[in-house]
């Protein structure tokens, strides 16, 4: 049994996971933003301390943490650079969370550790090689090489997201223009809902906004499109274009068996899958002989990042 | 000992090479393309079966036969299946070597071949994680992770030449558009110094090519740019800043150790390299924190393909 953490924004999950990807006991706590980086992450180790005495869970029966952090991890000292949302900056989570459970520990980027879960126990449990994308507020990444998670060197590779597909294009959080981010976002859909809505004032998208433009989010454009909207399709149409470049591009890169979508916008499922299908099929490289890559959705939603961290041991 | 066997499009190359990367012997054949693809394959057999007599080679000394070849390689059946420069198409070059020389036989795609020489015994033999590009006629791509090769499903992948940069840009012979190799092949210099020459009639290059635009080569802009001439400053600008953004993707994808830069413009070296690193320093994901991946220029020349292609055993 591993203890698998994901570190997110307001609260840090954890949970005791076996061998084959059940969450055996979880917990969740708050995040106290009083208090100091390092205290954030002496209190997740006492709460670990005191969760595994709740549980009757001997530590000698953990093989170690794993923990999925968002933002810049350097997953070979263990430490997390920086994350801009919990304000952490050269914080060695590695070292204070062994010091204070005396258990071993390690660490990743948190789409990676949706990968490996996805991987091992979710949607891609029958492939060797995988791609994976969360499409959630930016674009992550994560890549299974021969079963085994890649992270390039210092764990800094597979950022995915910052691919340029279209120089001179929109800005991206990351200070380049045209990064697949700028455009496949929850972020990036949002604002091009936004332009296409300032462009189009008979659209049926802004009754479901209430007029406020304030009130778009990542499915108005969806449903609309559903509904036969033109100015949603114009929305939809470019969205499917620029994540199918993008998609393209890792198919020619590392030729996996399969891509797998994750984060809040693939919860469109097959009804995004399929619009990415059509688009990529008429643009393969070499299609005629090449092997079709699949593009599958997560299915081990919220859990993804427990049991994926788990997985590091 | 292996046999490394480098397909081109005009003659065959082969050579013993040790373990050390050194080759023993070497020889070269003319391709008679009056024969059929599969006598082509069975001439080269009989000619590495008399070489090795000639060279007082014992069959039971060798591990295998290597082979690099160009165009669609379907690694895993050991099946060319399409190679325009030969007329090459679903040929089985590996059975057909293996039935007339009695050796074991593998074959990649001849910029893997190039990669796995680098690699092991060139530019990059002290790194594990490495991304070649060969700039020639068109952009190839090899990768090599934990020291091997990376090929990809049915060793599809690491087309790292068609990964689009520019959605909706420059004309790709693989049918999409904005692909690196449109913008970072030596046909892709070519095209834009010919633009930009036709821009302006005042550029020292119109002297260099005798006022001649079919005297246009790889070396034009960049000698006229080391002269200060305008007209070839706008096309190396240009080119550095494509190429370099391909390259900054690469870095972010995999964060190899070092991105080792082939074919015939590599041949700018330093001058080139110094280039394209000022341009990405300036651009890199995350730089402070992130380990700087060194741009290098492959060091094994035109024997890369013989050594690369006798790493297959």
């Amino acid at each position: 049994m591993n203890i698998g953490v994901d570190i997110g924004g307001m609260s840090f999950k954890y949970g005791v996971v076996d061998d084959k990807g059940n969450i055996l006991f979880k917990n969740v706590i708050k995040v106290d933003k009083s208090l100091s980086q390092e205290e954030i992450i002496i209190n997740l180790a006492q709460g670990i301390n005191s969760s595994l005495a709740d549980w009757n869970i001997d530590k000698s029966d953990i093989a170690g943490i794993g923990i999925g952090c968002p933002g810049a991890i350097n997953s070979t000292l263990g430490i997390c650079e920086k994350a801009y949302n919990l304000g952490f900056e050269n914080l060695n989570i590695c070292a204070l969370i062994k010091k204070h459970t005396n258990l071993d520990c390690r660490i990743t980027n948190d789409a990676n550790a949706a990968c490996l879960a996805e991987a091992r126990f979710g949607a891609a449990k029958k492939y060797n090689n995988i791609v994976m994308l969360t499409l959630g507020t930016g674009v992550g990444g994560g890549v299974i090489i021969d079963k085994k998670l890649y992270e390039g060197n210092l764990g800094k590779g597979t950022e995915l997201g910052h691919m340029v597909i279209k120089v001179d294009g929109r800005s991206c959080s990351c200070g380049r223009r045209g990064c697949l981010e700028a455009y496949a976002s929850a972020s990036a859909l949002i604002k091009k809902t936004k332009e296409e809505l300032n462009k189009d004032h008979s659209s049926s998208m802004w009754i479901d906004i209430d007029s406020n433009l304030d009130n778009v989010n990542g499915l108005t454009a969806f449903e609309n499109e559903k509904k036969g909207d033109k100015a949603a399709k114009k929305v939809i149409d470019y969205y499917v274009k620029y994540l199918g470049e993008g998609l393209l591009n890792l198919m020619n890169i590392f030729r996996p068996e399969v891509i797998v979508l994750g984060g809040g916008l693939s919860n469109q499922k097959e009804y995004l899958n399929n619009k990415l299908m059509n688009y990529c099929r008429k643009r393969f490289f070499g299609f005629e002989n090449c092997p079709e890559v699949g593009i599958v959705t997560a299915t081990l939603g919220n859990d993804a990042g427990i049991i994926g961290a788990s997985c590091l041991f």
